[in-house]
């Protein structure tokens, strides 16, 4: 028997998140020139910002605090009726933490905390975005000229914390997973459409709660992410992982840290889930130490380090986890 | 206000198309050799074909017959209850046809036409792709090896026929049309998911009714699609119209003619539509006379050319279309 | 036998091209801003410019003149002995006019036209680029950090001319050639090195002489190519032929005019020719008739416009030539 | 000042490497299948394999023997004088083995050993490859018809050996080397044309001697390349290094082991050297450490494993090398 949901979700798409840095401007600098996105707007200790392919004002609320990591995860429902219903399951689950006004580009909202301590809002009411002259797409089906500045990422694409109500409470539907020998599940991968995944919860070894693992951009092909490579190299940017294929999912992925310390992914790929009634895929322990789909093994810090870190540092892992660490120096072909 | 329905749609994805060809043997030998599409089945005077990334047992149903043309188009509901809902609608409209008891890996079908004739399938039990041990992936979560023949399609992606109740009576949300200056309708591209189309609707210049404009095919890259152009060549496949962006929902295409006539295409594209409530996109005519994306004109066959042929004839169009009528012949760099 | 010479060619490479503007500040910012091209050096009427990939300070000499079209070509020696060695085979042609003193980033050059009049220089000494700190690369094997703007073009590819003695006297190699059936030859592609074509003579249907029919930039990738179509698409710049694959050389090609109505390409595309042997390809009248790789018909302009136009103008041909001329209005898919 | 020679080389291209195997059927298999080469001649032990990109008949002599490596490496001249001159700067140096009569495809040839002990073959004339009819490609300007099977090489790329006089007798030309802090050199690439390596010396850290390090084999596109890898993972094929960028000469590497144990790479890129005066790129030990072009480090067998194997073991090292080794099992993203 399947474990979806027998009707479609009431909740449509991850509409934004916020991310903390202490690092104000220097992250502001890596989002705008090197991922290449839009400054929408600013107030307070916040600046929004956008991908070039996002519907939406912005997909990202930067905003400036003490640590680094994830403050909310934004979610619009599909309809005001699927709102109230998902508002409704919350309350009765105890996390809830009440409605808020609402915020720039977007109406009222619903406040709540996951089990692990994550902040997410739910709402319905959302503008769409104006393009100012310059951004001004010549096809009207595109929301804002493509810029030509740096990684110029599409949009927000998932948010990776680390830990599950997401299915329960919120509707979302799990696509693949890794359950240890012993039952244990360590990683979930969740999406409210046909998209692989957009939210997905790993295990947090370090013993952290509540940290941010990643958030991921999409780009729409794989030469981008290629060359958004080149482009980090070039500006010290520190990679953590190298482009290459993820199992989970089949897409392409590079991570690096952003100056403040957050890991962020530049991500792409077309694995849709069609079916209704998709039985998810469960990995094993054995099958995940064969590595990603190319055969190249994960990096240990992928395991261990969120944000905000446990030891109160600012900034990217020091010294910059280098990809494979036991190897030789000298030649290499 | 939005066309958009308050709901998400009872209707999943289009699961299977039946494509009638009056030269069995040959279109077959393109499906296989050249689209790299797999024999998943033969009963009767039908071969049904999988591209290597479905997760049903087939996408296509090849089916003898004396004209070319669109047999059928199959939908899969979210759900028993969904699909209830959605017989229900299409009884009260008075063009259903009744239920039928299911075919080679589907359970009970609801079968009906639209306005326009085309004969449409719904059902909701569907079986899952088990492949023979040759074909078996190495990653558990694609349904088959990705085979390295002809184009590699990964599954079917839309069907283009030509006419709209798909809209209200089966949900479909409407992206994006065309519409002359006289508020006629010529074009209507619809989905039930993210995915920029599953359903076109374009007007029939040549005053036929319930024929097939066109099934398309989805690989991942465009970098597959410009190889399969490569290899139709080869393979004096007539190309009607060679790679390039579609304006509309900015996929790239490729469109050709199998051996009995009939047009398929080859599409690539990450145009996804997150917003709940999308305001669809009106093109008139003075933005589509600037042509497709890049600014390439559209060839005058699409607009006139369908299966089956109003003339009776069997086979690609003849002479085979070019895609620029008028240029001199002698030199060119 | 073979067309080839028996040695390899005494002249290494097109070390960069001059092109003439009525509209210096409006080319200028299209090679700057669209092309993604750096200002390496500005002297006189002149703006000395450079694609990323270059070794040599600059690949364009951009010269405010009173007509659009071709300054010079200038190409680099093997060795101080090989240059010598084909001047004084230049000459013995008769069309010789001397040395000159050199330019910015180049010694001493000898200056001649080709019996169509277009100039050309030859010269050995090259200065090597040295990059500014923010264009410094992080990789030593690359001169210059690749840039983040516009179509970021890697480097000079190939001239385009209107007609041969390039093959005798400066020892190109003829790779390609169309001939027509009474044995008029209207097009031949020439190269130095194993790259498919640096020099490309075609005739000049218009009826003008030592007329530039278009310059070609290189870049490493075909998605590199489609995304600059979208970039153009973005900001006006008339397209003449959208991307699509030549017959010829099996390379991509996107034709552009910039603002003061030069021909520009972007190009990419690894046809190499490594048969020290190689028996130049005869493409008849028939043949090229064609079209293209995937059949695209060449526009006509292609054939009859080049610059300096011979009616005077400036700028871009008006009506921007459309690719496809006689297609209805109306609607499309 | 350079270590460039002062003419172009004498040599033009590597026409074909001859590998060995103790596993002939299941090497063969390897190369048709899965590297989608064609078999053009079948001789006593020996099968001759091409690319479909390749001019000349072969690319590959696959030889049974009782271990793996390479039997030799065939070079062509650019011309009948140019042979000559080749073969007395060896004669002289002591090393050559004598003229033998030729073999399947090419005339007379001059056997020589390189100081450790690589056995080359020098020789000018070259059969033109004739395709049958169900290969004879559409458009004339390519060799054969692009096979749509496996990887799809399309020529023979680069020979890895293990140490040069290549350089001075040969007259390749020296692109980018690894020179230690104690001035011993580990590494060297070098070209006959602008293409980036065409012949790689590494230095053997097991100790072994005159043993092959790898063949590599040319595709066009990234995209090619990223999906062999899917293709070999598969077919179980070992990944001794999964897709990424080379520091060096900037091309995509995929390295795998075919069934007898030889090492072979899947490699694209358009690194051209067009300087006629180019200066070596000199990489020293502290920059090698920080990786290839996006820090992935690299193999440790890369250094330490050769063919035949030292140990006298048949096929893929075992336990397949795993690209990292030192990771925990358990969860991975």
């Amino acid at each position: 028997m399947s474990d979806m949901p027998a009707a479609p979700p009431d909740l449509a798409h991850i509409a934004h998140a916020e991310l903390l840095t202490p690092l104000p401007d220097e992250s502001l600098r890596f989002f705008t020139d090197l991922f290449g996105m839009e400054i929408e707007h600013q107030e307070g200790q916040s600046v929004y910002l956008r991908g070039w392919g996002e519907y939406q004002p912005y997909g990202l609320k930067l905003t400036e605090a003490r640590r680094s990591g994830l403050g909310h995860t934004a979610i619009r429902a599909w309809s005001p009726e699927a709102l109230k219903r998902r508002v409704a399951l919350i309350e009765a689950s105890g996390l809830g933490d009440g409605w808020i006004e609402g915020d720039h580009g977007h109406g009222p909202a619903y406040r709540f905390r996951d089990p692990d301590g994550h902040a997410f809002e739910l709402f319905y009411e959302q503008d769409r975005y104006v393009p100012p002259e310059h951004l001004r797409p010549r096809l009207k089906n595109v929301p804002q000229r493509h810029v030509d500045r740096g990684a110029s990422v599409k949009r927000i694409d998932h948010v990776g914390a680390n830990r599950a109500f997401a299915q329960d409470v919120l509707g979302f539907r799990l696509y693949e997973q890794i359950v240890l020998d012993n039952g244990e599940e360590t990683g979930a991968w969740m999406s409210l459409t046909i998209a692989a995944h957009e939210l997905i919860y790993t295990a947090d070894h370090a013993g952290g709660h509540g940290r941010l693992h990643h958030l991921a951009w999409f780009v729409d092909t794989r030469e981008e992410l290629l060359r958004a490579a080149d482009l980090f190299v070039d500006h010290d940017v520190p990679i953590e992982a190298a482009p290459s294929k993820h199992a989970v999912a089949q897409g392409m992925f590079l991570y690096v840290y952003e100056p403040s310390g957050n890991r962020v992914e530049v991500t792409t790929g077309t694995h849709f889930i069609y079916d209704p009634a998709y039985e998810p895929v469960r990995w094993t322990a054995a099958e995940r130490a064969r590595g990603q789909a190319w055969g190249v093994k994960t990096i240990e810090t992928f395991h261990t380090y969120g944000t905000p870190p446990l030891d109160g540092t600012v900034g990217p892992p020091i010294p910059p986890t280098s990809q494979i660490p036991n190897i030789e120096a000298a030649t290499t072909v």
